[in-house]
């Protein structure tokens, strides 16, 4: 069977020792995570299989981490993983959306391999680790102690090495041929749908050199009064003769995503709200001016909105987040984020997205920029001009 | 303002009434609901922001639901549902990835409506109902009792009414279209990424009279070896001169979805994998045949499992599962199995996909049919031909 694993047994070596590490510190024997985005960063595993119960283990004591999942995805951790055949570990279907608990099956494994009193860290505000999932394995391992390792693994991915920061850098390559696409594509008439069409299908597609895949959320495809909206879905409507399409979309290779939003203008914008786009892109171009190593996320924030000020705006959001390898269905790291009272100090490595995107009263507007901070400043993850598109 | 609201008010009054019926048979005051279909079904909220707590409360003793959410997506209650004003509750940014828990927001709803030692209905092993979310309320609530009601909402939602019927229908013709175009696509060295481009397309563009949207999980394009994984991820090769595609996809309408999956041979199939498929599509027709309302649901596994067995094969995973309204990771509804054990007594209005594919040691082969079941007997959602496809 031919493996697909897209990075040095070396680098995998290294994100997993980093972690051990960081448990040593904390008093942790053995970690479960069930963040998708934790498992394949130290294992590689890449299947959407994740809606079942499965975890990623890594004890102290345990060379390799522990794959643990349904009998039906055991494939898919042989092909994407490097793990040893031993290291593989799959619950039989009957476990699946039935009164067992597939949580009794990871315990087994603990028991076997830190035995019954660990020190446990799990990850408590996953996206994947339910109340009932915590419940059945504080039932299955009574003499454990649980601790909140959340995150744990997500601090650590936050600094990206240089074969992620290529691939960040495709991601971006496929998010600026989505976005022009879908500009290409917008004129009066046409159905929501049909330009989520094309952008999906740019997603996919890629580029010539390289394929793209599913992003962690769908493209937010804000049309007219929905502009306002940040997150509201897409319709079938016809667009307006005049109208706002504000559009928020990810790029994504091999799990590695790159967002980008737009507006475009269909008609003629007015005055404010081209000098209001005016404003984003100043207050956009002044927070990343301040970007580089040791300067804290704060800072980016407060000369975004410095800028904003001058002009009389505001934005009550944050100004953005880390982003980097990710699963549905959330869009960024939720480590760090670009906004007042955040004093994380930025290093060479990090990447986020600069969600300058303002919902005011009457109007919303959205031109964004994804960056990597380099030894001496940023580098744009996108290429896309920063400007007002008008159709 | 326009409203976009997909059923009558009355058809979400019973809903609610339902739910309220099952509430008070338990014993609970009111439920806090975090699975974003159970909300959906009770409001119509629809919009892509439950990747952040979100929650929809019902009481007993409050006639609507209240949705419960972040500021900025509290416009996307007021666009699409019919809540009253007052039934819409949002908390500011500053409980995004910080410190504080939107969960003693919740809290404080709760005891708003209901005080503080009212008993309380939880999702506990609800996809967005994490340890955490769990832990918080009840160090919010500490007065209350918990009570386990997950799933209450899923198996109200398991017999769907004529309009969701009719959705499901509309669901089965984009899935249609979306086969036809991958089928129409395939051949030999196209790039996988680029059959999903053509299938992500058609799923956004749904038909001339009625768009699609995004699917709760991504299509599963198994390719090659990749087509004994069920859940493996799609890539950038092109198709090989003979290989097998298999391809599970998802029509959705209005978040109503129908799977749909074919297995497509590039080349010439083998004698025996061209008996394997007659031999699925024989299992598939006796299930279907057994389908009818008062038959349980492993009456409908077993005609299909012993024409199998007939030929000498066996499927060790489940044959399928209720499908209806949904939103991502899951494609199921999580209540009803077709398999061994499971005595569900169909009824009409309950649609299931039954998910015919073996993976066998060296093959993998996915002929599929999702279907409602009717007053006597079924109705086909797609009507795609349950055959292998030879291109």
């Amino acid at each position: 069977m031919e493996k697909e694993i897209h990075f040095e047994r070396a680098e995998f070596d290294q994100r997993v020792s980093a972690v051990k590490k960081e448990m040593s510190k904390r008093g942790i024997d053995v970690i479960l995570l069930s963040e998708p985005a934790n498992g394949n960063y130290l294992t590689g595993y890449d299947a959407y299989s994740f809606y079942v119960p499965q975890m990623v283990m890594v004890a102290l004591d345990h060379e390799e981490p522990i794959w643990i999942g349904r009998g039906m995805d055991r494939i898919s951790a042989l092909m994407t993983t490097y793990l040893a055949d031993a290291n593989i570990r799959s619950f039989p279907d009957a476990y699946v959306h039935s009164a067992l608990s597939p949580y009794a099956y990871v315990a087994e494994v603990v028991k076997e391999i830190v035995g019954e009193s660990a020190r446990i860290g799990i990850e408590m505000a996953g996206y994947y680790y339910s109340a009932r999932a915590h419940a059945d394995l504080v039932e299955a391992l009574p003499e454990a102690t649980f601790i909140d390792a959340d995150l744990l693994v997500n601090w650590i991915r936050l600094i990206k090495s240089p074969a992620e920061i290529t691939l960040m850098r495709q991601a971006g390559q496929i998010a600026d041929a989505m976005m022009q696409r879908a500009i290409d594509f917008i004129e009066p008439g046409v159905r929501e749908c049909d330009i989520a069409a094309e952008v999906y299908h740019q997603m996919m597609k890629g580029t010539p050199d390289f394929g793209g895949t599913y992003s962690c959320a769908p493209p937010h495809l804000c049309v007219g009064e929905r502009a306002l909206a940040p997150h509201a879905h897409f319709t079938d409507k016809p667009l307006a003769a005049s109208t706002i399409v504000n559009l928020e979309l990810f790029g994504n290779r091999l799990r590695y995503q790159v967002n980008l939003a737009r507006t475009i203008v269909v008609g003629k914008p007015s005055p404010q709200y081209q000098k209001l786009a005016d404003v984003v892109v100043e207050g956009v171009n002044a927070g990343l001016g301040a970007v580089r190593p040791g300067v804290t996320s704060e800072q980016v924030h407060a000369a975004f909105a410095n800028t904003l000020a001058k002009h009389g705006f505001e934005k009550d959001s944050r100004l953005g987040y880390s982003i980097g390898l990710g699963y549905p269905p959330a869009v960024g790291e939720k480590t760090v984020s670009l906004r007042k009272g955040d004093k994380t100090v930025l290093q060479a490595g990090m990447c986020f997205h600069m969600m300058s995107g303002l919902w005011l009263k009457n109007d919303g507007i959205t031109i964004t920029q994804s960056f990597a901070v380099t030894e001496d400043g940023h580098e744009p993850l996108s290429q896309l001009a920063r400007k007002l598109f008008i159709k």
